[in-house]
């Protein structure tokens, strides 16, 4: 089966954005109504992805909402983030109330990706980490996110698991930090159905080269999902793809084409200063530009020259390449 | 005159912090009474910096607060960051009436430093500057920048225009990015008037060592005030100060001692997740050790290492005299 | 069996260091024996790290050297980087001879480091890795270093193998760049005697905490061997321990003093122009300092704090400790 | 005076490039003679930088050679950095003989340049810095490199003395780090002819935009030379150029389009595991395709978008124009 581009948009990106700094907001509210008709608009989309309950409430209700949009949903994810009670962590808090109730939250977005048709749940332990030195008891965390996973894993083995790891944000410093963390953990729940979700601009924030990483999640057949943005590797800015990082994205797609990577793309920006839909449909627009270039890659010149470890061949064919497409 | 620790807190640093992740806050919301109760309650701390307007709204009624708490103004800043207006810039805004807000802002600003008796005027440029490569014209925005410093200059020579300086947050990229940067601006002013605040934390984002940075800013007399607060050298999180760059603190006091700067010192945390009285009296408790220890280096013995290159010398005496204290 | 501090210095410690700039050495040239006898000198070390054939050339020859300055042998490490051979890999090189050479090297060292009484092998694949981008078959050089590790593990099962996992250099980007890639890799292979070198340096250079990554490698039994240095988190300086990282490392040995750690340290500096003797000696005297105060800090109290996620406790409580002792 | 690629290489260039691990170097050594006539080899090259006395040791000499193979000298820099001699500093250094020493390089490689017809001498303080912090009267270094500069910028003031900033290598930390750095310790000199060289991979180890920083450097008159090549903004690898950084040097060749820059480019890669008349050929020639895009960019179209602030339009109208040409 071939590479396709499938494309979803992520419900958060047209909310109104904020930060620490504009915290009321960069724009104005919106509803969730308006929100899901802006979502309907953007050209090339397929799929959505929810947070539950952040972008709906219950199934019934939202099934509706995208089936007049004509949206399928690739992933649901768990809101186990917004709110103040999360802040020193969710499946992994101390505090057993707490716990409990970010693993009902996963469960009942679990059943929900499942009703909802979508494959992936997006499991995102934002606050399930640390700020200071001698905060934290290293192996006690460990040990809450693997017995978790396992836990919400067995729930449902047709949906997929899907650990989306960052470095930092809203923490200084999160347990599950980088691609090779994620499949550690994967591998060490001993479920098949948990895996990684590749947030491009987070690869770039812990200095991975997407490519190397989502070479080895998908061999060892934990590359669930992908979420496409970008930044300057130092910070999550969530920008609109390849704009910072150009070559990277180019091998990066080189190998999911070769790899016949059959998942979706989520386009998960946040556009602070920038139209929503505009944004989403750019971003798009740019990758296709991408996907069809490395569809023009000659693979067996490629592979020559990958094979003889020269630096100059593909330099020179990738250039030329693009310079006359 | 000798180097004597004038401590200082910031207002925004008792308002509830929020971040993108938990925009709603990560504590209960307080009165601007309250918030100046939680103040008056800190120990060891003579000064406050506000911003105006978003801590005070006219000078008559915070002078009042101020003296039932028992607290000298250090600086007050200009508010022109935390609405959604402000999101293509302040003074170098391209849009007149924008400009002009701020620009009234920022003498507001002044004037009331000037009736409040502070010498200080915080200028911080956070939307000043880009996101995306290919979105802006530099020249401009560096004219604009300079302009606008030198028409600020000139209300009150007497007040000290203070840029605080910041490579990213809440844009990818800020004009006035590094020591280097805020200094080359200060002198093309061609005002006596303009220089610089090193937020310590920032400094440590842009990889300076700050004590290298203090010196030359203080010997070109534009090192008018300090802010102090820690980070990973990564993103901007206000943690307390000395919490990760130990050495790098205990370098800097010890040249601020030496030089025998006389200026405030705001604890200009963050503290998202912690108490605001407690981290700040535990932030100014911890400098102020490090104070006391830089006050026992013998400075000869110290010079002679340094003047002759020899890194061990230093290296064993400052661990020698730390591990005895 | 109680954590005590069993000391190594890295013979390549002693050679005269060169760089790009100064490849001619910054210092005069030195005959092997004289470099054993100037390790020999350095106070309180009772190992040395051996990288075969640099180091030594046979196993008769070494013997006899190290029994006349009485040191044991911590580790043998393979050598198979300084020749301009290794330019495009070792173990993983596509060039059968080459790969073939390179096992070979390790098999010898490896059955070195049995003759010598020393339990750890060093394995670090300075040139398996690429430069640019387009330059690499990810899958093809994963596959051989798992092989190669695989193979090299069999040779002799009371050998631990150590893969001294770094980012870059010589390589701008080398295959096993991280303490979780290490583990994954250690892990595939399967065997037991397969694990990580932790050098403090490099787990900087990619943005680790050490003290995290050493607790889950020492609870997977992967935590074989430690490497001790400093740099600024950016590129490997080999600088003294603790020098820039304070912090880091007194977490860092508060754990390895909880969890028991047996092993050796290797002190791993590159004293470009400092005396490799008096650089050594002080490493290890300020290390000492760090070693007995973490024995100081009261676990109860610290766990107690750790247990409520609190970050000021122990900020107050291990600043406090420190500024009394 | 329209802006045209002018194109130099580097002598280092093709000296067998070493490192600190493959210290005797990676290709086999080359004569002087040799040397040169791979120099005249690349294609499209008209000027070359050296450095006395690395690259020549008299001036009637290297004219003849240059004379044969028919290039031009862009500019002359001073070798002082390559002997051990010079590891604690060259004209900042506090033994004076060592400073006159580095001085007079510096006045004979001046020389040297107005004879051989280059306008650029190249100041390259490679030493001048400190690795460890307590090491270093920061005051005094600068105070030194000002006056050395003003007092080589007397000698000839037909030639232009450029600083070559860098953050790092050899030392941990160099003196004049950046961009801002370099422009005010040249104004700090006084003299018209002390500016900037813009080493564009020494501009990303310093977490610069070369664009933005180019324009203000230009706009002071003090944007004096360039050297080109890339890295992954951690360490200076010398790649060829825009194989990692693609967008930022699309934007920086717009910029010098635009402004007229009219001075030469040198490729100053270090190639080394390729070959360096093929790897200097390509570099120029990808140079050159980013060169003639921009000058298709409609300079109306590009300053409508950046006069409103809009992200999106130019980030459109740039992949547009770069996937269709």
């Amino acid at each position: 089966m071939a590479f396709n581009l499938k494309c979803a948009v992520g419900a958060s990106v047209f909310w109104p954005p904020a930060d620490r700094v504009v915290s009321t907001g960069y724009k104005p509210a919106i509803t969730e109504k308006d929100l899901f008709k802006s979502i309907g608009k953007v050209k090339e989309v397929e799929g959505v992805e929810l947070f539950y309950p952040y972008d709906f409430k219950d199934v019934k209700t939202i099934r509706i909402v995208l089936n007049e949009i004509g949206m399928k949903v690739c992933a649901v994810g768990a809101g186990i983030f917004s709110e103040p009670k999360w802040q020193y962590g969710s499946v992994t808090s101390y505090d057993e109330k707490i716990r409990k109730e970010a693993m009902d939250i996963c469960k009942e977005s679990i059943n929900a990706a499942a009703e909802l048709g979508a494959k992936i749940f997006t499991f995102w332990p934002a606050h399930d980490g640390y700020d200071y030195y001698f905060q934290t008891d290293y192996k006690r965390k460990w040990y809450l996110i693997v017995e978790s996973l396992r836990e919400l894993a067995a729930i449902n083995k047709e949906i997929n698991i899907g650990i989306e790891y960052k470095a930092k944000e809203p923490r200084t410093h999160q347990i599950i930090s980088s691609a090779a963390k994620a499949l550690l953990i994967s591998e060490e729940t001993e479920m098949d159905n948990v895996g990684v979700i590749m947030d491009i601009g987070h690869s770039f924030i812990c200095h991975e080269n997407p490519a190397e990483e989502a070479v080895y999640l998908f061999n060892k057949n934990r590359l669930f999902h992908l979420h496409q943005n970008d930044n300057y590797a130092d910070w999550d800015f969530d920008m609109m793809p390849a704009s910072v990082h150009f070559w990277e994205n180019i091998e990066l797609f080189y190998w999911l084409y070769k790899l016949n990577y059959n998942g979706w793309i989520n386009f998960d920006i946040c556009p602070f200063r920038e139209d929503a839909v505009k944004a989403s449909e750019l971003s798009i627009k740019n990758i296709k530009k991408i996907v069809n270039f490395v569809k023009k890659i000659d693979s067996s010149l490629y592979k020559k020259a990958i094979d003889n470890n020269n630096a100059l061949i593909n330099q020179e064919y990738i250039w030329d390449l693009l310079f006359k497409n």
